[in-house]
């Protein structure tokens, strides 16, 4: 007799035939008693769909109406759930991010949640009925359609897990849980039972898709109890993302292996070594709303200083020219790039009170001939930035050295 | 400087292409000075596409969830549109039914307006904007989705105008106006310049689906002057639905020849001829929330008399088992019906001040050995129904019988 809050993603609610499969999922735990929330995608292909038709009229799409094609999506996918369900027989009812309300900031296409209203919810589920919610969207204070970017859909999903104290938050996907790394380029790779949040955040937010890390941070923030399942399998516990290291845990070092093709390289070189000169770089490049992920300033000689940062593979024209722009105002000899690269990271909470974990990574990728163009690391991660072309080989020997192809 | 309200069907904006061409005339207009609301459909295919998934889940939708499903093709389209008229400089904003609100009944799939909030719009229109809204749609008291039916977006627009007090409505349609007839039946059929009001609801309910007859009614209602054109002509003054036969009208007796493929007759034979009968055959016929549209009572003899009515075609076999269930109960010698039938109307408010109009009418059909199966009348209306393979011939004669093939 839990409150359990289930978020299915576009590939398993792709067609009619899938959705019919969630509904008799869902049936199955309401038949155990349990109060369901299901929240769910658009259909695979449909946000994609509405956001090229947006792009045919306006290239650079304004925000605001992009939300209301982009809305639609979901609000689809909750009807036909909630009819899938009453099809068989369950009594189910549909909430846009509107109806419920889901209160966000007007920042549109990546508006940040702000407080939700669980009052019909918890009405619907006194009364007996599934709750279906379309994931991804809200609503401003001007009463505009919003969305949180894409993955928003799990964000959704582990904030009404939180705004209901929902016993457990379940993410279904088309993968069966969280993996050491990509068993598409090792084939050794496994499954974790548990992964701590840290790790998850780590690893979500290093390119392993599984979960989207606003979703993860969300549930770190308000405790939510989060497991990813597969949607395509009807037996699996998944991984559960454990909030502490406790007793039954794994006890591997490195959790696990992530990696992100979609990063690029900026260097800006020879640049005066002076106070104030990152933010002189940086600035213009947040102020266009590009993301930068790793950064890096060398100590430099003569009074200069080389800086490098990486950002999306999809900005990196922008970021250059951006840059290229304010090169004379820099001062800097230079500012040149690669879209070529491949960020790979080793995770694990175990790294806190282990020593020699990066020397080991790094031995093993020189022992490989691989060259390391870029270092960062936190508390629990090492990540480093190597040519695109040796990636498989570099997740492949680190997935092996630090024995995650052992149970 | 007037304040005009523009609906564009699913074929004006059925393709991004088309989009920008509704974006480009509104601009016009809007280049002139006029205030715009511009009222818009599914593009189309869309609701059809929609309706068809729904049913791929449940073959009888759940009508609530429908409307969720169905009101999402309506806001894409103003997203589109939207950008379409940002994208060459003309400021515009776009409303869902929720947003405005249009507050309508809960009878979803086929919900009324019940009222329309007009300050956003008013405040847009103040401030330079285009207002883009999505017709079709509104919403009802407990905050769900509703659908005005089939065709409803020219209903959102005319009651739209009306709150707005607007100085036109115009619906841009596939034809460019009224015609005496079908052209793709008579090749001989002209435009109208203007048609009353009374007429255009004749024409509207018989099958000439220029405009949804609830419009009309609307329009008709709230003295909103209304004006049908075409898309994808940039001249052009349309139709104008008038709301008294003023002095400039063209004087013919007949407006024009509509016609409905849309029917089925049923026949119930030799009930006891008694007070309540009608109602005992009908009663349940719309119960099933079945549509009637002819109904003929036959004087009869013996005590028994023959009842007969039309029917959608879509609704025929429901309405025929319906009968058959009531049949002994009835106390009735047969029930059988025919959905092999058309119907055909001559209408103009001319009628009412001629006489021999309907008898033109009949010698015209029997000339051609043209078959009378039922005969309905009102004042500014004759409708027959004869065997459908004869219709497009009734309506070629008919048409050249009343000289609208001449200017």
């Amino acid at each position: 007799m839990a409150l359990i809050v289930q978020k299915y993603g576009g590939t398993s609610v792709g067609s009619a035939e899938r959705i019919k499969n969630v509904a008799r999922r869902v049936a199955k735990w309401k038949a155990q008693g349990h109060g369901l929330v299901v929240v769910v995608s658009a259909m695979s292909g449909e946000t994609n769909r509405l956001i090229a038709l947006a792009k045919e009229i306006q290239p650079d799409p304004d925000p605001r109406e992009l939300d209301v094609i982009a809305a639609t999506g979901e609000q689809v996918t909750i009807g036909l759930l909630s009819m899938a369900l009453k099809e068989i027989g369950i009594d189910a009812v549909s909430y846009t991010g509107w109806q419920m309300p889901m209160i966000t900031d007007s920042a549109h296409t990546k508006a940040r949640i702000q407080s939700i209203s669980d009052e019909k919810m918890r009405a619907d589920l006194d009364a007996g009925r599934v709750v279906v919610v379309a994931g991804f969207q809200g609503i401003d204070e001007t009463g505009s359609i919003t969305t949180l970017g894409r993955g928003g859909s799990d964000t959704s999903a582990v904030a009404i897990a939180a705004a209901l104290k929902a016993d457990e938050c379940q993410i279904y996907t088309d993968v069966d849980g969280v993996y050491t790394t990509d068993p598409r380029v090792v084939q050794e790779a496994r499954r974790l039972k548990t992964i701590t949040f840290e790790e998850m955040i780590e690893m979500a937010s290093l390119g392993s898709k599984v979960l989207q890390i606003r979703s993860v941070e969300f549930a770190g923030k308000y405790k939510v109890r989060l497991r990813v399942l597969s949607s395509f399998e009807d037996e699996g516990e998944g991984t559960l993302i454990t909030f502490e290291e406790d007793e039954t845990m794994e006890k591997a070092v490195v959790a696990g292996i992530a990696f992100d093709r979609n990063e690029a390289r900026i260097n800006v070189k020879g640049v005066p070594d002076k106070p104030g000169i990152a933010y002189q770089i940086l600035g213009p490049v947040s102020d266009a709303n590009i993301e930068v992920d790793m950064i890096i300033q060398n100590v430099g000689d003569n009074g200069t200083t080389d800086f490098s940062f990486t950002v999306p593979r999809g900005e990196y024209q922008k970021a250059l020219a951006i840059l290229r722009d304010v090169q004379s105002h820099l001062g800097a000899a230079d500012v040149n790039g690669d879209d070529k690269i491949a960020k790979v990271s080793i995770v694990g909470v175990g790294m806190r009170s282990h020593c020699g974990i990066a020397s080991t990574m790094f031995r093993t990728l020189a022992e490989e001939g691989i060259n390391i163009q870029l270092i960062s690391t936190s508390e629990i991660k090492v990540s480093v930035l190597i040519d695109e072309k040796y990636l498989e080989l570099a997740v492949r020997v680190l997935h092996k050295a630090f024995g995650l192809d052992q149970a």
